[in-house]
């Protein structure tokens, strides 16, 4: 990519350098394959113990899609639905790749990207019968595709909306450390094998080279659960490599402080802009930032920053999205908003 | 992994130091997302040389059940079906994973691994009408799941039997290196490019740390072919690595060394067993060996190799699959053959 | 069913006597099975002829919803989605159907359940990239699930918005027959040969036993459809019944018959509960009528009158909705005018 | 068709004059739809006393493919298998329907199109891991595609090979009738709701217009299954007329007395052509013979009979197939016999 600032996304780099010392180390060495290896069961361990859940269930996949499709495709019945909010990931951007694996997806669509206990109630009352699609998973992302962040009191109203639906709660985790570590986020990961029946800890947004670890907190969704992922393509040859990953993501907080800096960067940009008259579209609460531009600048700020274009709102104006992540520079900060 | 002498599969080392290195060597770096990255049009560009055939269209992916399900979706329609061996990597060792994209696999069993054009065209006669499915694609593995090698003249044969009943060819080279390195083997990479209608190139059982090029050769294939990898979960965020590993690969004749020196390996522990008495149930192609030992000694073997139990014969004599790889060495041979 | 005045759907009664009729003079007769009879050929000839489309290849099935997902099915390639207006009988009364299929359904909410040229534009705009599925067919019926009939006009100008996105227009006709009879309908059934892909005419809800009779016009969607059919357990093994059937339907008008008599009895009880003082949710232009009523008194008519509730609208009021169909006699509109 | 003695298969003619008459006597009613009518009701409690079995969950769909592939789709997760008889009507001629809904068909080849303990155990002994598919379901048809007929040892075999393994039963019955009125059956229908998880009894194939009888034996696979009848396109808007049809089927015997008198026919042809000296490929245990003939006469005798031709056999010997059904004559027999 040019010199210009890159604000575009989070998975532009690589790793963090920890990763890939802890790939180069294990170079010379031998593994069995698929994830029955000693790392990925150290990684595992890891994680359980942070989870302070002792007997999760945790799978390591690759990537994002592969991991909603696999868990979603694996959870339901052919005649069962997904609750989404209309923003969601699966919704929007993943190729259709639920109804890909025979699943409709029910839609609400709210301005902050969440999806509240009335929405959901609302959707129920409308499926009665076998004439309709059965309701039984509400699909949220923490945080949402707007970096909005769902506070723990949201979360126990749509775990208690889902327990009186028969629905399952699954999170979609890509970026779950910058929700953690929000300023706005009241609670800490154990709390999500509380909540969720099923989440995945994103890595490939937060620092790997790539990794999902989906952790299975309701015992009924476990069995069998590596046969779905073979099927679907998402049992990696090499799965050592995942375990070696995550094992050094969950090392000395790594994770955490990934996140925690990628969100100070977006807290400085936001107060810089902020301070320059700049509205947002969304309130920033996490790593993503939705300044408003007058639309005859954009083509301008393109040359010398990389990011998405968002929404056309009235007048001259639109909003971008800027993202920042853990090598995001207080240098690349100050150059943006001198930019802008 | 214990100290015995790794004999179990090709993909039990992360890769081989070029490849991390050239990683090493990205990790300052950013890119774009998604391959289409700088790193993988030169990967691209590299391969298509490679090829002699600039139009190839090619896609990395990160495994091959992936591969596999990806592109034979993507290229039938729903009542078609795959032809393919029985011992076919598709119909046995990838959880119905073809099936699951909605398609049947009609199979011909064979001990060496291989189909024929008289096994493909039985197949054609049994299906003729709208009661049955529909024959559209032969798959072949190239080595087969034995470590068989097929001839230019036995693929030459294959080719006219799929043009003379509309079907495609589509060769599934996990172990293609090892195939094309092969002292049997009479033809080179590009050739495939005129056999195939797509070949897919193994890079993960062939020093990469995952990573499969998908090579489509034949045009009608290749619309939209991105949106079948999105939907399937085999985009990878970071497409980047892939470039970046089969730039390494492609680079110096590292691909065709590393599989060569393999098969060198095998051909010398072939030497040395057969000089000590031993049979083999198939013969030593490519990187696989079957070698007959009696049943009663394999436990003790296990305790020395690791290696996969193969067949059952008669008697007391049993099969046991042995596999050279890119890292193996002339020690460990010596103390293979040493130990059985 | 009770004595209650029916006016619950158009699929309560078994069929008009004359198919009947024609079923029992061929009951001593011996067919071949699964459509490949000499009575379905005939029924095909006769609807060629209706459809002044010599070339127009039919098929005939059982039901809508097999209708619906076994030609959708067939049409599209796994990454490609439907549009369709959100009342469409596919995204709310199909149990999935479609998205068992694999394939999203993207819809647009207006209250005469109707989609214009700019919805849909709409929606394309909004789909450009691989990480989104491809929209590729416009589903809609005729007469819509509120009774709405489209023009020529509007015809015309959805046909114009496929061709300029490259997609196929599929009309959904289980009530066809009702629309094209209706006062509003500006033409006539072989214009449907020019305006659609793809459409079916309706026999279940007009006056057959089952069978919906569908139209394949665009030449690139017939190849092996009957493979499709079969596959989706859609190929009826007695398929000489369905060709009996729409014999009858096709013979002497008899189609129009039913569906013009319907209309007119729904013009009846609108102008019977008009002069009575109700109004309407949505203008009765087939076989569909939507009166308010007010909620207090929706049990009581139903102790005299089958039918839907419908809509709740505000205050005290709601909507119902009643249907009439070819056996709803004179009596049975004065009995629901008077209890009403 | 033509006047040649029709041999050709159970499904060429409408239906017994007793289902006609039922159809006829109802049609000036009106019913409510989807099977919820007192008609439907009444057939299903007939069945259930029929089978003696109060709490069977019964389920009228339309045709053997539909039948197959709702249940067995609605049975199976994703990555569980079917485990068949080669010669299964699923795996051979219903154009990959249950592979179109996700699932792999084991199979085992043998002559008399039976499967038997040692069979599905050798299956098992197969799959192991998740690796592989996972065996879920034994599919069995009774009588076979071969006419040849389970006795109750043999299904008690199969339940216990299915206890041990963790396996559901299903049994096909499209000709039900025909295997339960065979002199070799040595059980009664009330048996089957002990052996099976599910069965079907079938309808299309014994006499009715159209009509299988979905019998849920095992609790576990009942709920919500008219989601999955729906779904798959198998919920007949007019289910009233499955109701019809099979109370008039079990009525005064009439099921088992058309299927009997079937048998005979088949006996008595068997004899007359035992007697001029034909073999049979297979024995003739129900309603269909496979006779050996010369090559060189088919033609001929297609002239005069119509029926499929079978096997090619050795030398200038194949096999035919020759059905009989309920309104064979016994004119018929001897004309077929005197061709011959």
């Amino acid at each position: 990519m040019t010199k210009r600032v890159n604000l575009l996304n989070d998975y532009n780099s690589p790793a963090h350098p920890c990763v890939l010392e802890a790939i180069a180390r294990a170079s010379g060495d031998k593994f069995v394959g698929y994830g029955e290896d000693g790392e990925s069961d150290a990684a595992r361990a890891a994680l359980r113990s942070l989870l302070r859940s002792p007997d999760a269930d945790i799978h390591f996949l690759v990537g994002g899609t592969q991991a909603n499709l696999t868990a979603i495709g694996a959870f339901l019945r052919p005649h069962e639905a997904v609750i989404a909010p209309a923003s969601a990931h699966i919704n929007t951007h993943e190729t259709g790749a639920v109804e890909a694996t025979g699943h409709k997806i029910l839609t609400v669509d709210r301005p902050d990207g969440k999806i509240g206990p009335a929405d959901v109630q609302g959707i129920m009352g409308l499926h009665g019968d076998e004439h309709m699609v059965k309701p039984r998973l509400l699909f949220i992302s923490q945080s949402t595709e707007f970096g909005t962040v769902y506070t723990k009191a949201e979360l126990a109203a749509l775990r208690d909306v889902c327990d009186n639906n028969h629905l399952y709660l699954y999170i979609d985790g890509a970026r779950l450390g910058y929700a953690l570590t929000a300023e706005k986020c009241d609670f800490e990961l154990p709390e999500l094998c509380r909540i969720a029946d099923a989440f995945y800890i994103g890595g490939t947004k937060n620092g790997l080279l790539f990794g999902e670890a989906l952790v299975l907190c309701n015992p009924s969704l476990r069995d069998d659960f590596r046969y779905h992922m073979k099927q679907r393509g998402g049992l990696l040859a090499k799965g050592y490599l995942l375990g070696i990953q995550f094992q050094a993501l969950f090392n000395d907080d790594l994770y955490f402080k990934m996140a925690r800096h990628a969100n100070e960067m977006a807290q400085r940009l936001h107060q810089l802009l902020a301070a320059s008259g700049y509205a947002f579209e969304i309130d920033t609460e996490s790593n993503q930032l939705f300044p408003i531009v007058r639309k005859q600048d954009i083509p301008l700020l393109e040359e010398q920053i990389l990011f998405n274009r968002w929404n056309a709102l009235d007048g001259d104006r639109a909003s971008i999205r800027l993202i920042t992540t853990w090598n995001t520079t207080e240098q690349e900060i100050q150059e943006a908003a001198r930019i802008l």
